[in-house]
């Protein structure tokens, strides 16, 4: 057991006091500062320093939908975290650590050990917010729905939506490495260039700009392969029935339906999924944490060699939490891979 | 090569001069007899004996939505069908050689040898006619549907659809025999009583006498972990929100809405997926013909043994073909387990 330094008194956190029935509104969350308590053993005191804003956070708050992933009422909310252990009652993780956890959305949080991940098995010799990234549950989620659920195979055709987003963008650049042709949805003009010119799509797509079946006859003709889905609603709708035949559909989200009623999904005829031997099928990326170590290894190899990129964007300040996540759930916002708050640590 | 036997001049089978556009009239379907040619090298000519009835034949018929799988305009029907070899031009299949073709809804036809399975490798020392029942498609469909696309292990909690027709009265006693909790869905109360009461599930519901939620709700208060799904239409909809967590739906066919317009899927919230990491896939027994064998071993012990039946209804004669096919896709229609055409050979 390690202790050190000085014991901040209080840690400041953002709480839900109550799960969401409509969109969320600037108020639903509220900062409140908490006095810490003193560690149990196997716990550490952890000093958060980029937290990841997820579209997915939505959905846990949201009193009819999130189900057994619903944040309990009245409790900070949880988000992925990079932080320094400030004092450690836990074997194995000295003070100085740094770990991610899923105690975001707060400055200080006290962590059980068995609940968190050491941030150099993740990122080796690169810079810590790459946890959150590509080297965290982004990159493992393209990873994964690519590989295990799509099991996506050079030549073949990928359709990725939110390709400009946190996990997106990260899928456009596997879908690439793995060798497929890749078509790239997003909501600006601009995001539609960066995604091909910066990112290697093959072609990319404005789904503002038109209903999304004719981008889809015109750059994908002979049908899509592989659909990396996360953001359900019309895009979904269209791809069904423009899958070509063994089509995969690996659905990880649906951000278009976060912040209103849900996404619906309107098949014309279900016979297409037969037809064409198709197949849908949802997925969380924990449930795959036994194939993490090997999808680590080839995303740490792809960034070491420069062949692929952890894009992100960083905003300041516990302070700027709301209006972060109202981004991320905004058709149409501009900022680009995935959105990190970095942390104000002069706060009191 | 081996010759015998009076040769038929004519062959008598049913023609689809046009895709349909509409609901199956009685006279889509024309009776013709037409001269059969001499054998090739490589055919043989085969008399017909039995001939399975399978609603995905109007799918096949469908002009819109038949795709890939439409059959030819102007030509005969091709149906499952058990016949006897009369004449061979094909090394390996002897004159007197039971063989499975996809040449049936006629009494004579000229088949390819690398076309054909031989009945005794599908059945053994069994009566002939179970290659088109528990040891043909219906019994690989329910196996394949159960084993490799749902993953379904003992303890979990299984809906089968159509569950008194030739492939839900299968895959009704395979779960069982996996060790399955089992529910069934019929059309009537006479079948629902034989489903549980002759195939042994643990609970079945009349899918005319009330709407599908309220008897999910009842008969699988916890959800359900596969849907076994031939259907599509209202059960399917009723079933997405009522999965368990990584709840797997095997869907090989959506005959509620083969003779309308298509079975339509409207699911309201698409996040259901994600949130409990379902899959929905859609198959074709074809396309896993690499494991037929287990499938084949595993069923004929199970029917030498007793463990399993391979429900089916005969009618008698090739005139019965149109008014057995519109039996097949009727709601409610009182024919249990597979409905196979047992020829007339005295036809001149």
């Amino acid at each position: 057991m390690t202790r050190t330094g000085e014991r901040p008194v209080v840690a400041h956190e953002w709480v839900l006091d109550r799960l969401l029935e409509g969109p969320l509104r600037p108020d639903d969350l509220r900062l409140r500062a908490r006095e810490l308590p003193a560690l149990q053993p196997g716990e550490v005191l952890v000093r958060n320093e980029f937290m990841a804003v997820d579209p997915a956070m939505r959905l846990r708050m949201d009193r009819r939908r999130a189900g057994r992933l619903a944040y309990p009422e009245g409790e900070a909310v949880g988000a992925k975290a990079v932080g320094t252990v400030q004092e450690s009652a836990a074997d194995g993780i000295p003070v100085g650590a740094r770990v991610v956890t899923f105690l975001g959305f707060r400055d200080f949080a006290v962590a059980r050990a068995d609940a968190l991940d050491v941030v150099d098995d993740l990122v080796g010799d690169l810079p810590p917010e790459n946890a959150l990234t590509a080297l965290g549950n982004p990159g493992l989620t393209a990873w994964v729905g690519l590989t295990v659920i799509a099991d996506l195979q050079a030549g073949e055709t990928l359709l990725v939506s939110s390709a400009a987003g946190g996990i997106g963008s990260l899928a456009v650049q596997i879908g690439r490495l793995r060798g497929a042709r890749v078509i790239g949805s997003a909501g600006t003009e601009d995001k539609v260039r960066w995604i091909t010119e910066e990112l290697g799509a093959d072609s990319a797509f404005d789904y503002h700009a038109e209903s999304p079946g004719a981008p889809l006859d015109r750059l994908a003709p002979d049908g899509l392969d592989v659909y990396f889905d996360n953001t359900g609603g019309p895009l979904l709708e269209a791809a069904v029935p423009r899958m070509r035949r063994l089509g995969r559909i690996a659905h990880c989200g649906s951000v278009s339906g976060y912040d209103g009623g849900g996404s619906p999904l309107r098949i014309d005829d279900v016979a297409q999924i037969v037809l064409n031997s198709l197949t849908l099928r949802g997925y969380i990326v924990d449930e795959h944490r036994a194939i993490w170590p090997r999808a680590l290894e080839e995303l740490r190899t792809w960034l070491a060699e420069g062949h692929l990129r952890a894009p992100h964007t960083v905003v300041d300040g516990l302070d700027s939490v709301p209006e972060a996540l109202a981004d991320v759930l905004r058709p149409g916002a501009t900022h680009r891979g995935k959105l990190l708050v970095r942390l104000d640590v002069a706060r009191p």
